[in-house]
Order: C-alpha cells, then structure tokens, then sequence
C-alpha cells in the first residue's frame, strides 16, 4: 500500500505521555548543553532551579497522531522535513500531558511525499494546554499521484549582517547520547543501516541538530529564560553528520527572529527558520 | 556520633536491583565509549549484539552493606579510596539481583577513618552468583582513635616499559552524563559545593575515572570481549577534573595484569590496580 492522500483530515485517539527530571537532563546533555548551562544539566546546584530546554517539547509532544492511516513507505527512505513547536507555558522538569494529532498535509513533491501533521498537549494536572508541535515528514520515493505540492518556502532573509550568531560543535558520539531520549532509528548509529538509506556515515537526528539550534536561539535570544520562548519553525535542508560544528546566525527584531544553522562548510542544515520570543 | 570501629563484621539486609538496556547504553556514553564501541552503546545495531561493560558492576552491585552502622562522618570530606569488582559471569543487558553487603574492615589512618565493605549479587532470575564489589571509603577528618592502619600498598611495578597503553579523554562535561547513571553528589557537578569540599572545581566521580580504566583494561586485554573480564581492582590516588585526559598503562602476564592511570601531567590517578582476566 503506498501512500494515501485521503487521510488528511483524520484524527488520532489522544494519548498520555509523562516525564521526569532525568529525561530533561538527558535531553539537555543529547543536545550538548554542559557545565555552563547548570540550570538544564543538574537538578541540585545551590541557587539554581532545574529549566527545561523549549525544544524538549518535540521529545514530549507530537503524539496521537494517527500515522497508521497514511498508508506505508520505506523508512529507511523517510527524513525529517520540517518541525515547528509552539509552547503556551514553560515545561516543567516532571510532568504528564495527554497529546491529540492530525494529519494536516499530504503534499506530492514529485520524488516523494511530504507527511504534515500537528499535535496539541495539554498539561494532565492543570488542564492547561502546554504546547503544540507541527512535523512534516519527508517520504523519498513515495511522489507522483498528481497531488498538491504544498507551500513553498516563505522566508526571506534579510540583506545584512546577522544580529546574533553562536557557533557550537557536536561531537562524533553526539548521536549516541541523543538516542537514549528515544529515537533509536539505527539511521542515526548504525553504519551498514545508514548505507542502505544512502549515506556514507551515520547522520545526526534531525531533532538534534533542532535542540542545538534552539539552545543557541534560548541563549541569545531570551537571556536563557525558557519562559519567553515562544515558539520555533524550520526546515531540515541537509544532513549532519555527528562531529560537524554548527552555526545559528539570527536576524533578530521585535520578539521574531529569523534564523539558520551552517555546517563547517557554509552548507545551510536548517533553513526556513522562525522563532518568536517575549 | 564518629565512626564506630565495632561496626566491622555487620552485615545488611539484602536488597534488590534491576536494570535494564538504556541504563547500560547510558553507563557506556557516561564512561566515554562512542562509535567505535557500538557493541556497549548500542541495542540494534545489525548483527552486534549488545554487551554490558564489566564495570558496570560498580552501578548494579554493591548494595546491602549496612552502612548506617559504622556511625557518622561529614560527606563532604569523604572520597572513595578504593574500588573492587569480581564478576562470575558475563553482565546481561537486563536484569535483576539481589545483593548482601557487610562491613569488613574500619581502619584508622590517623587523620582519617577508612570504611572498607563487600557486597555479593545473585541473578534473580537463575539463582547463581554474578558479581561481588569491594569498596573503601575515605572519610577525611574521622581517624584517630588509635585502631589499626589496615594493609599497606601491595603492587610493586615491573621495572618495564608496560605490554599495552591506552589513553582517552573526558569532557569537560564527562560528569554531567556519568551522573545519570546515578551518583547525583553536588561535588561532580555544582561549583560552589565543590569549594566547601576544598576542591578549587567540581571532580570527575572516582568511579566514571575507574570506567574508563575498565574500558581500556577490557579492550587492550580481553579483545573487547566482556565475558573475559574476571576482577579489576584499583586505589584513587588523585582527583581526576572533567577535561583531563587519562592514560591507562599495563603489564599484562598470563591473564593478570597491573596497571595504573595517569592523567596528562603524568600525576597518577589510579594506582595499585590489579586486573585477572580469562
């Protein structure tokens, strides 16, 4: 069964989804934070409380979506597109949210299809909605039913020197870390399976390279206050490879930043950056 | 109270411990193991199966010593003086065991009280003995009441260059990933904490130092080979900071060897280390 177009629309069965102290931290050393960011790295540091990093919201939302419902493709073939995140509240160190998804996309790119869904959480104990999540999944070999190709790219850069940019660089065993937040697709550690998906070497979680991003947007952008972050949209435009040094450039004004992530090399990683902050 | 040298032969009621894969995947990244290891940082990678690093044992084991019988001492002026593990079989990616601990010696080393205890682990699941720990406490300020020094250094060097060398660095932000495998103590992680205990920054855990000796005993000895690995035992002699890069020298002679760690001044960190292997 390839893919099916008529599932846009369709609606998942709301799931529950808790986490606790430890997954924040682990989240926050997967995405490279380390000893001067005490406040996402350690629980008991005197005169420090525990933060959550915002982009933690793609570990703990995006669930319910019904994806059973748009058919099948090879996964070995399927990249992250695009993830936005949306955060009404700041994330707590423990908690439990119950998340519904849609599918709201099924775009036909020619050579693949493009899988759009959302998903909102709401915060268990207050009722309280906490977050919301847009994931776009990129389908390779899966196109040419004649369907809608979907928007094209929006943003367009400014003609000037960027207003903020912060150079990190991931490590070779970065990926390795990253995974034990729960995305074990051997794509990202195996070698003879990123092979078959076409690549020379392992590549870094799409998600990761997302968290280095918006660390470097916390930090410049909101003093690294997670309570003024709002909300983040990009596109994945080249693979990482675990060991590359990134670069976000930002152009920053009135609470809405455009932004970028380079490679060593110049090459655009994540492109189609948005982030609005308080 | 102070400590109270009649403790010696109190034993403590058995405790349960069950760990599973992530918790292994997470103990092999804490001790820096990477893409050259995916055998330990790995669950699903094609046709590797996923091993446990011996040392572990120092996370699973150890439990059940009766500690709350020797009496009081102030944490912060206490470090682990040596560290013991004997294995019977093979470490499995999950599992459960029951351990029973006693106190084995209290020794008086004028400035300073040593706690020595044992502690034995049985396979729930089979009945049959895995591992047994033995562990020196070193409680600063707390000797003095004219007991017994306990055993002298024992290992005397070859007058040899050493048969194998292996020399690995840790992260500035090695303890805050070693961490989450559990020892949450402020002095690896918090500044401040550190300079009440005299340090000038946070230490590495003695035993995420006594991991990475493990790993480098393991592949240099046993071919990487876990199953191989019998007993290591080893002295820390000198605090190791997050950064600093370890060298692991030994002298291996019909499945034992001696060996030592030192870190990139050539202070030694880890000394009178024996290791049996098969």
């Amino acid at each position: 069964m390839p893919i099916n177009p008529d599932a846009v629309g369709a609606t998942g069965d709301p799931v529950s989804r808790s986490w606790n102290s430890k997954d924040a931290l682990l989240y926050a050393v997967g995405i490279g934070a380390g000893t001067n960011e005490l406040q996402f790295t350690t629980e008991n540091t005197a005169n420090v409380q525990q933060r959550v990093f915002p982009t933690f919201a793609v570990i703990i939302g995006g669930g319910g979506s019904p994806m059973h419902k748009v058919g099948s493709f090879n996964p070995a073939l399927m990249v992250h597109g695009e993830q936005g995140i949306e955060l009404f509240d700041e994330i707590p160190p423990n908690g439990e949210i119950e998340s519904t998804g849609k599918i709201v996309g099924i775009w036909d790119k020619g050579s693949a299809a493009v899988l759009e869904s959302e998903s909102e959480s709401f915060d268990k104990a207050t009722g309280k909605r906490l977050l919301k999540t847009r994931s776009m999944l990129f389908c390779r070999g899966e196109g040419g039913w004649g369907g809608e190709r979907g928007p094209a790219a929006k943003v367009q850069y400014p003609d000037a020197e960027p207003s903020h940019q912060v150079t990190y660089a991931t490590r070779q065993d970065q990926a390795l870390t990253y995974r034990l937040s729960g995305d074990r697709n051997p794509l990202h550690s195996d070698p003879s399976f990123a092979a078959r998906g076409g690549f020379a070497k392992p590549i870094l979680h799409g998600l990761c390279t997302y968290g280095f991003t918006g660390r470097a947007l916390l930090h410049s952008l909101c003093d690294g206050d997670p309570a003024r972050f709002r909300s983040m949209n990009a596109r994945f435009s080249k693979p990482v490879i675990p060991g590359d040094t990134l670069t976000v450039s930002m152009w920053a004004e009135d609470g809405k930043a455009l932004f970028r992530t380079t490679n060593q090399d110049g090459d655009v990683v994540i492109d189609q950056g948005v982030c609005t902050y308080g």
